[in-house]
């Protein structure tokens, strides 16, 4: 048996469907290990999950070996970013942890295991592209209301520093209670605690929060536009376009039509 | 009087519009019976109200009969979900109540004859039939956003559970908390007391709100998208699609002119 | 001078633009004297504000008899619902006061009077109008979330009402505190109260969440598709349909070219 | 060298990508530099930090210069909003400030320089105008909303100012309460006081929520629906009205087919 063959057998293998559902079965089992460690368990039950914890690396590390070998073109197989993703979480749950700095890796590792769901299922696959691909659109948007955050949070950590140092200490911090504001959580405890110094100080929370729900609004509807706009196309538009090609065939055909009649009348002119 | 006369008659029955009136009007009748049982009334009227829960009862009884008997087609009557659910209401509201355990399910079943009123107005029948189609569009998102929650949950309990235990304890009730922080619910309360700990803890709660939010985000607009989408086929569309069948229609049309001249043109062109 | 000639003046003047914008004036000082009188404000400014009361309901007074007076179908005045309230109002705020029962209703219709704005400005009257045109469409949705509110309701107050009667004693105490829930208003505080004695009532909380916010978006949804119908038919469809009529008149010229071609073979036929 | 050549030089560094780039670069360190001053910085930063300010100020000074004389146009350059913007902010922070009221707004200035980011990436400035442009659409609707407000205002003020003067003391402060419950920031605190002189008084928070979220939803759809409309009209309807355009010369080439069929058969009917 020679090492094409082999490939062959391991391509087959990686997109069976048996596979693809034992290897998900795995993901989901491995999930359950890491909600089944959080809580307070006696030691002959700690022994088993570490026990089942090598078991679904080794899975894991077989079955990427077996997409590796089954990959027709083995030098593209690192370009493709979930594919570093899934080596690089094996890699990491192999190496032996020692002291606890390292251990805390270990199970942060174990933990983002879940997200091969992601890197398996093509639909989230595709799902998480599209979410990526929203991503750029609200660069300026995004920018334009950080922009805002830290005019605000300037002028904030310059007047109420000295109001409350935990939330306007400087302008990290006076960052965080902006968000805080901009998502409703406690906001008047914070602006009436400042109005007690500076009574005209509900101007800046109010104006504050109109600008991000104004800019936040608007982004909203700039990707729903955007959005619809594309996947629009394909239906009225296309029809209409479709009728223009078939327009464009009638005045063909009209064309031959007034050919053929002004022959007809060249004959007579001829004739007489 | 034969049976059929009979079925007839209730089938009658069964689509009139007084019955289907009076029906309503026993379920609203009864709804408002389950609200005064809230309220700390004498015993006299608690008595009244045994009694016109038991009259409910049998009206119901004998309306889901007149349907049953009323329908042509008695073999798929129990196919249709919302007569099991009609005919279960009733049968278990007829179960005699002796002990506390079983009062207490004889008390839901009681407040879910409010959702008769679903079963009978055939608009709320189509609402909800609406909303459940809506549902399996939402199913890998859904998947991918409780992906996202588990992960935090993992990440949460394995750092913030030496924190507050209450909040960060095991995956479970770590799971609750994210959900509580999706909702804006003091969020800034578990953050803080997070961030005397781990003093970049933030970065966890933003990344987490920014994730969900958007993730939501989107999920809002894939379903406006696509109601939109099948909506919006009937107006725009439907009418270029029209004037495309004119199109067909005047080019056919001018097939035949110009066989005609073509046949005129033969004609001379013989003669000469 | 007849009394025709002053229907016409009062008419003229009715739609003069200067007496329009006269009224707007008096009702937006209407509104600044409220605003005054829910300051502590010292005898003699209140005294002045009686005063100036008095001067604007002398005001509303005439200039609802020169609308009335102007308007050329005295039968149907009192049909509009806009002038049944400008009427109203005037005429209650003349009745005079004594006991502190009635001059709480004084100092409402008072407070109405800024709604005469509506009652005088076209644009806003146009927004109000097709906000209530809005409503009926979110009938049968009010009614299904209303049902879901009812047996969630009724459910918190069988068995929480002793957990906290406060806040589940009765079945209209538990709707206002679901109303609480849905906007998410300390609701973890609601709900791990009830957790201590009910562990499992998360669940009852997290469905009641899921379901009111997952029909308020299909309502949302739902008034955004139908708003967008209404206001999109006037762009791509009547152009289409304009192209439709333009299809039609270029098949009745075909005809008649068909028409004129056969005419033309039917006399050489003829001739030969 | 004469004056042209200088301005066309001036003109040329203006649009000079490396320019714009340091320029942009400046404004970031400036915004560092205002971040640093919130932070307890030792004296020997603070010295520092004073000098880069003024380093900033003069780079301002000398960019304004360049574009001022680079512009061909000079009359118009002060026509232009953010060219004042840019200006004044330059020319403010210039002012050397002794006391301590000018020193804050000498801070002040500084923090707005930020702002010279959306003066200067077109994007941004782009963006501001679409919101911007999007204001008039709103104004009818925000005077709506100002007009509940006002009412509830005056009816909060009028009873609930016994209850809790802090919160409805006068009308002023009862808007800001109002809004407070708009955005559910602790509403039900609020309530549940009155509540208690006022039993009935949740229908007055109720429908408050009821009107301004049902005004504001309706806000947005129109927003997002006029948005469409200006977006949308470069798809569907351009082709439809291309195809018109098309459908008008295949009707002038009927006429043109018409006539000639018409000399035919005129001819025809002359040698007859």
């Amino acid at each position: 048996m020679n090492f094409a063959s082999i490939e062959q057998r391991f391509e087959r293998l990686r997109s069976n469907k048996i596979f693809e559902g034992f290897v998900i079965g795995v993901i989901i089992f491995s999930a359950v290990v890491i909600g089944v460690k959080t809580y307070d368990i006696p030691p002959i039950v700690s022994q088993i999950v570490l026990v089942l914890d090598w078991a679904i690396t080794l899975i894991f590390l077989v079955e990427i070996t077996i997409r590796f070998l089954g990959d027709p073109n083995k030098r593209d197989f690192f370009k493709k970013g979930w594919n570093v993703f899934d080596t690089l979480i094996v890699v990491v749950s192999l190496i032996p942890i020692e002291d606890s700095e390292m251990a805390l890796i270990g199970r942060l590792v174990r933990i983002f295991r879940v997200l091969r769901m992601v890197s398996i299922i093509p639909e989230l696959r595709m799902l998480l592209n599209s979410l990526l691909k929203a991503l750029p659109q609200l660069g300026y948007v995004a920018l334009m209301m950080f922009i805002i955050f830290y005019i605000y949070a300037a002028i904030g950590s310059t007047f109420f520093a000295s109001v409350n140092s935990a939330l306007w200490g400087d302008i990290a911090i006076s960052l965080l209670t902006l968000f805080r504001v901009m998502t409703f959580e406690d906001w008047t405890d914070v602006m009436y605690e400042t109005m007690k110094v500076y009574p005209l100080s509900w101007a800046y929370f109010l104006t504050f929060i109109f600008l991000t729900a104004f800019a936040f609004l608007n982004m909203v509807i700039g990707i729903v536009v955007s959005v619809m706009e594309s996947e629009h196309k394909g239906a009225a538009e296309q029809q209409a376009s479709q009728n223009h090609d078939e327009l464009l065939e009638v005045r063909k055909e009209l064309s031959e039509i007034k050919a053929l009649l002004a022959e007809l009348h060249r004959d007579r002119s001829e004739r007489e």
